[in-house]
């Protein structure tokens, strides 16, 4: 067996990966990765359209990142929470400089789901209240708290669910069943129904409403003009606290630092990860305003974990948020965002099965259906057992488009270093694949 | 202002600590880190008796998991968990090779957390039962499922709790009621409890027993003889899994690989993390029985995150076990452990202070009381308001001796590469400042 051959075999024994039957799996061998791309062990070399996970922001191999990585971990690789030093002090200054003005101190976890669960007990130790209202087109992590806080079915297998995690409508105005006048009325009537929706669980057991301030997975939902200001309001109102997650959102995803500096909104607190680091490191964290800050300083912060604030994560967060700053990849991202979306919108004319795309920064989504007048998605929710979207998926990929779907929708966010002639060659692909599609519903 | 005191107060300015009140907190700066030692910003130097959070094994600054660290990091840092590569497959297949022969497969996850709620997730799915057992000593990590998993106080803050977590007893036998004969009769008489309890709640809804095989944090409490074995039985009576938590006590701590391993117990899940890499990089894991691997092959896992199977992990993980065979670290730490008990049992025999002082490997605990003979704890249940304990650690820090505790008890627990006189002068320090808390309680 080659060398290849043998760690393609030693990973179907011995592995289990994410979201599978371990039957259906052929991962691919992975020798190389730079910029954009990656490599397979066959030398084929792939568009990496959705940065991984939506991660890899600032693309594969960065020399800053990985020099940052390597000095630190001749400095010390290790060190306990408790202690402080040089990477996690001037990390944890940088994200307080570049979050909204309001946040005061951050916690550092180790991924997006450790975020979000950190972020709800942080609320209910702040606000004393225990409901936690989330959404149903949502993803916040896998772990319990996490899982529970998200309203996708990837949520199902964490039920029976914590008592007091309620779930609201997302302003998903594509498969609204209303046809609004404007993106402000929308708004206003996604807002009226979360309001009464607060009043009816008790207004007074509210801790948090949790958003993705911009839906990822579950199709790159971008909140309509003046729902985030009237989120903040009814949050005011109530004494709720307003916690944006930005793990896939977040370090200039839309063309921000934060996707909630799009619409000028400061949360109480914002959870990240994904971007922090670009994945070099598993690195994620909680940020917090002031009054909250404030508070545990007399009160105990009953968070921990043996990873926070991790020597190695946090130099290469340190790092990463450099690179953004020297490369302009957030400016980048807003300029490359346009292009995107020009080309997402002819892609949207030209075929048949594309009902709809959503952008912002490179973020964006493309959403398959069987027919564009009555919008009916190409695939069911939640039973797409011809495994039609994973056909698809294998059809890009085939042609070296790599990337992710949920649902009916196909995620296309590459790295915020693309450049405009590498966005049209990669489109190209996704626009040649979407001709077999419209094929297919025909 | 220096650059070290400069680092303080941005830590103080910007960071949150865990398990803390912010108000309390004066964090040393770590400067160097280096074997059983690491020193702070005034060039003091500790003795590192608790291996940081009990997960530094292999000591600070090994320069074979540094490189192979630096090496992934040029290869490439951040790979997603569908991928396969050289790094994940072969730690995968060591650890299958070291694990209990009936252990099958690993799913990566990155932390201590996040391996217990994957666990009980698989525990779920793989029986289609929802309830699951652990016990009131124990800490199974922060997040929502492990915090609910958890029977000490740390878990209050995720409460209410998720739905079918029930609590048992553990066989503490220094603070049992009843005054056994044996250790086999006592073991005997908490399994007869546990049936019972078992029964009580539905033999049929029961999906798990999770334990932590050797309890850490909560006291280093050291299973009877017969626990184990008879625990297994229970479980295997009803078709409950047992799950061992072995974040802290695997990887050598015990003497062994795992400590399920000094009983000859095989669990159907293992769930790790701290040791694996020594906390070089953050990761975890569950290891899952033939019978749960193959159950997945034409079932969905529904267990996922953005960096499972993380390449850093996994790269520092071979490397780490690689470090343990070759420096013959298990063996040293059943020798050492040896070497550990008596001084500790001489420690018990001299002081008024101390009531109890159990070990296993170089995984040891000081429980301190107020009076020998009634075993009064020095500190209250969940109620130590003047700080006694942190009182007494303080002075085992300024005299060099760096370590943690929990409700009344001190942990001591230094990497497995400590040798015999290393030992002596770190223990002289404990000795030392325990005739000061025999003082206290004169
Ligand atoms: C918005 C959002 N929140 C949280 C998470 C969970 O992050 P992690 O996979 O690091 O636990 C994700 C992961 O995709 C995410 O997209
Ligand atoms: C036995 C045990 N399980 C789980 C955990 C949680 O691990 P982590 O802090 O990596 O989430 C710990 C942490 O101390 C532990 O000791």
């Amino acid at each position: 067996m080659s060398d290849v051959e043998n760690i393609k075999q030693l990973d179907l024994d011995n592995n289990l990966h994410s979201w599978s039957k371990q039957g259906d799996l052929n991962p691919e061998v992975i020798t190389k990765a730079e910029g954009i791309y990656f490599w397979n062990e066959e030398g084929k070399k792939f568009f990496d359209m959705s940065s991984q996970l939506v991660n890899v922001n600032i693309g594969h191999g960065n020399s800053k990142v990985i020099a940052a990585i390597k000095d630190q971990a001749d400095k010390f690789p290790y060190m306990g929470p408790g202690t402080a030093f040089a990477a996690k002090s001037k990390l944890a200054a940088k994200l307080i400089e570049i979050a909204p003005d309001n946040m005061e101190k951050v916690f550092f976890t180790i991924g997006g789901a450790e975020s979000n669960e950190n972020a709800i007990k942080i609320a209910k130790m702040f606000t004393g209240r225990h409901k936690i209202f989330s959404r149903y087109r949502s993803y916040h992590g896998a772990t319990y708290g996490a899982s529970n806080l998200s309203g996708e079915p990837r949520r199902f297998v964490s039920e029976p669910g914590i008592p007091g995690f309620v779930k609201f409508f997302d302003p998903y105005l594509y498969r609204s069943p209303i046809d609004f006048a404007s993106e402000k009325e929308a708004a206003q009537y996604y807002l009226n129904q979360l309001r009464e929706q607060i009043i009816y669980e008790g207004r007074a057991s509210v801790a948090a409403v949790v958003i993705e301030t911009v839906t990822g997975s579950n199709g790159v939902i971008i909140p309509p003009d003046g729902y985030l200001k009237g989120l903040r309001k009814i949050c005011d109102e109530f004494n709720i606290l307003l916690i944006c997650d930005e793990v896939m959102a977040g370090f200039g995803r839309t063309g921000e630092w934060f996707a909630c500096d799009n619409w000028d909104v400061k949360p109480d607190i914002i959870t990240f990860a994904k971007g922090i680091t670009s994945g070099y490191v598993p690195l994620g964290g909680v940020l917090v305003s002031s009054e909250i800050a404030e508070y545990f300083n007399e009160e105990k912060l009953m968070c921990g974990l043996t990873y926070s604030g991790h020597p190695m994560g946090c130099a290469a967060g340190l790092a990463t948020l450099e690179v953004y700053e020297e490369e302009n990849l957030i400016e980048n991202s807003r300029n490359m965002g346009k292009v995107l979306g020009e080309k997402l919108e002819a892609i949207k004319d030209q075929h048949s099965s594309v009902g709809d795309v959503r952008y912002i920064g490179l973020f964006s989504a493309v959403e398959l259906v069987k027919d564009k007048k009555t919008r009916e998605p190409l695939t069911e929710y939640d039973n797409d057992q011809e495994g039609i979207m994973a056909g698809i998926l294998k059809k890009l990929k085939n042609a070296g488009f790599s990337t992710y779907f949920h649902e009916n929708i196909l995620i296309v966010a590459p790295p915020l270093i693309i450049k405009e002639e590498e966005l049209a060659v990669g489109l190209q692909i996704l626009d040649d694949v979407l001709n077999e599609v419209d094929l297919m519903i025909a």
